[in-house]
């Protein structure tokens, strides 16, 4: 399980960035600052970790043009560190190969279509007309629907489940517990019983794309949900029929997004969020955790909507005074009347 | 699967309704007012949507009495044109006929009773003594414990778990990654250690009832969990232990439920909202989303409490001032007194 | 399925108490004070139930040193009801029984080391290397990965996700749906494309920890992702990368808590709550239901942030309210100095 060493010179080779200090020094692993030992590179991406970087006994350090003359350690010189420590750790750490092939307890259905170098797992269903494209990896306990495709490059972690005529794109990472193609939430009362709308729509998934353990995207209800290309879904999220989200937009744990929201491009949304259905919010939208987002919002920029926390009783006092926050308005203005007949003012 | 054809008039003897036009009119599918095409039928339910109605390419559409005239194309003029699009879509895309029969990767415990032409996917495992009734579709990966009954005509999506001693009903659907009947959340501290209370309880589920995704339900601590007839649950809704639902309520996806609540008959709650434990909600209560309901509700209406979002430097404003909103209210009063001495009145 | 009958001097004999009324009274069940009948005992823990223990048909009661003559039935007296029938319960309700072995449709990886007394249900895939420790039961469908280790008595529900690489302690109990080691959501921005961070610590879970259905719990990212000895965790959790829960802490359903955020030992964090990145929660914190804490708690004690509930009409004029909460503050200053200088102080 050890990872193959690299000379500084070998990375720079390769991605970029110029060295100071011996060139010949042998990296294997990436960690941080204060973890760092032998064979171990770190990175400083923010100048107030420096204390760290001071003490660190990484064998070598990633650092930007600004900070190239706080260590004396051998460093690479990187325009944006952290992006620099991403590809990096993703050379030290290559995913492991997996065979290719089709595990005998795995069940295929007719005319399915699986990539010679896919590798389908143990216990996993393929549905009838399905396509695992080249190179997929669809881990233990999967369960992909009939005619449902998914692309090349894939990586489906264990327990993952696609319903039926789903679309997903290359090289998209599903993690475990997923459920992606359930039914969206559509019933329509009839004399005192919920009628089930069918959802006949489909989940279409594009490029790169990563979702996270236990995250639920629904199918649509007539037209699709759309998860656009470079999209970065975490856990536990709830997405509804017939939502679609921009290229690129990141998304944190446990947010829920009501049916037919659009999401912009770019949009970074925190951690347990909502957002209402049938809203429109811009491109490069960046919202904070646990805010409710009730109606469009057409401007780039930032947004909250958060009760700060206190201790109980501050908090309960609070709220009591928040109760009567429409009285306590009325006070004020009739006092603004009283003072401006005091001052002999014509109220 | 392309769906089979139906002509205005066949719908309309099925399901009622009047038609303006040729009733000959051939529909194989629904569709939204914009996308639908030849062979396609959409619905007016709302006359907000007229322009739409206007453009539409439809073959035919579903309209109120009172927006019968808004167009010259064939239409079926319905009570309710949004129930009468749920009824014609389900005759439009039945359910995909699933053979019955044991898949024989399943494994079937000792005493199950399995209705002959119930269907046991791929991967199935089903427990000693358990019921699966008439009919009912339990898809692969799917894991029923010992005891446990399921209805006829249930459809059980992949990878749903339900635990041991459960009683599921008729036409019940559970979508993947539900866990029905998991261990409440019941501990008692002693002397520095949780202690687990055992959670003899089972969970009891009625007639018509759908489960979405990736939602948990847990079985009683001493009684049991009851979700009634007709109940409809989104995605990753959280109930937990002696939890009871009232007949034909509806949730949205991501709400949690604690210990011991009891909710009401046609309550609609609104994504991401919760509700506290040892609670009673009245009948037809409407819960907004992402509201915390904190204590019981006696009276049937809707409720709400959500911080309203706004940019971050209104919000972070308003935070701030909301901090010391006691401090205000103190302030004001202190006023009052000095106006009403200012005045010359006694204070 | 009938439990064993035990008499209460055989019940204070292995679990302390003293017992007033007759010693022979055979219970196999426990219940609440209402449901309680023949056979069953029931518990007395709050003062407040008082009207249910005198009508209680129970065969017995538990019931504090104060409420010992409350009642005329047999009863244990403990000094601690609660704490004592949770230790009652699961003397009357042991685990089933499951046989060791491995099921033949289970998948063993190459050197994964089972021990002989441990079950492995079916359709379970277990990972190269890893290994389960003795009298761990793993249920249908779980998946355990590479190298991965499972310590003694454990009990993992069906349909669990382990990654590789992950260390589960002794006495560690699993609900379905559970996903551990998924990948932490590490991203870094470059030329207009989300970078992924390979996730290269592991999620170490110490003794004695519940973790609930649907609970997820993400590898670390350089470092590890620790859960001490003895927390108890519902449903629903969503635990981000490099958090660390302190031992003894309880959690319940819906929490999200984001990456490196560090809470103590002995905390009680209620149901939809959340919790920001990077922050210290100090031990013996409480924090209520449904609020966001967005800054480090370095002190013990209880702390909220919930916006209160009320009808709809009176939610909205308190948020339009809300949102002008700023401009009154400041009439409330511009009020104050005009008074002072009504009443001749100079302002």
């Amino acid at each position: 399980m050890k990872n193959s060493s690299f000379r500084l010179s070998e990375i720079v080779d390769r991605l970029g960035g110029r060295i100071i200090g011996n060139p010949g020094t042998e990296v294997f692993q990436v960690a941080t600052l204060e973890k760092a030992g032998q064979g171990q590179i770190a990175f400083l991406a923010n100048a107030k970790y420096r204390k760290q970087l001071e003490a660190s006994r990484a064998a070598a350090v990633i650092v930007a043009e600004a900070d190239a003359e706080l260590t004396g350690l051998p460093r690479i010189v990187a325009d944006d560190p952290y992006s620099y420590f991403a590809k990096l750790s993703a050379l030290l750490n290559p995913l492991p190969v997996v065979p290719p092939g089709i595990h005998p307890t795995a069940v295929i259905g007719v005319g399915a279509v699986i990539a010679p170098d896919a590798h389908i797992g143990a216990h996993v269903s393929v549905g009838a007309a399905a396509r695992i494209g080249a190179g997929t990896v669809v881990m233990a306990g999967c369960v992909i629907g009939e005619r449902t495709t998914v692309g090349a490059q894939g990586q489906l972690y264990p327990n993952v489940t696609i319903y039926h005529d789903c679309v997903i794109g290359r090289n998209v990472i599903v993690h475990s517990g997923a459920v992606i193609g359930a039914d969206g939430f559509g019933i329509a009362m009839d004399e005192g019983c919920w009628l089930k709308i069918p959802q006949i729509g489909r989940v279409v998934i594009g490029d790169q794309v990563e979702i996270g353990a236990n995250t639920t995207i629904d199918r649509g209800a007539l037209d699709d949900t759309v998860i656009e290309e470079g999209v970065k879904l975490d856990n536990q999220i709830q997405i509804a029929h017939n939502v679609r989200i921009g290229a690129h937009t990141a998304i944190a744990g446990c947010v829920g997004i009501a049916g037919s929201a659009t999401i912009g491009r770019y949009c970074r949304i925190g951690g347990a969020a909502a957002i209402l259905g049938h809203l429109q919010i811009a491109d490069n939208v960046e919202i904070a955790s646990f805010t409710l987002i009730g109606k469009s919002i057409t401007e780039a920029g930032s947004y909250a909507g958060i009760f700060p926390f206190s201790k109980n009783d501050e908090w309960r006092n609070t709220a009591v005074h928040l109760r009567h926050l429409g009285e306590l308005a009325k006070r004020v203005k009739t006092m603004e009347q009283e003072i401006r007949s005091l001052k002999g003012e014509q109220v």
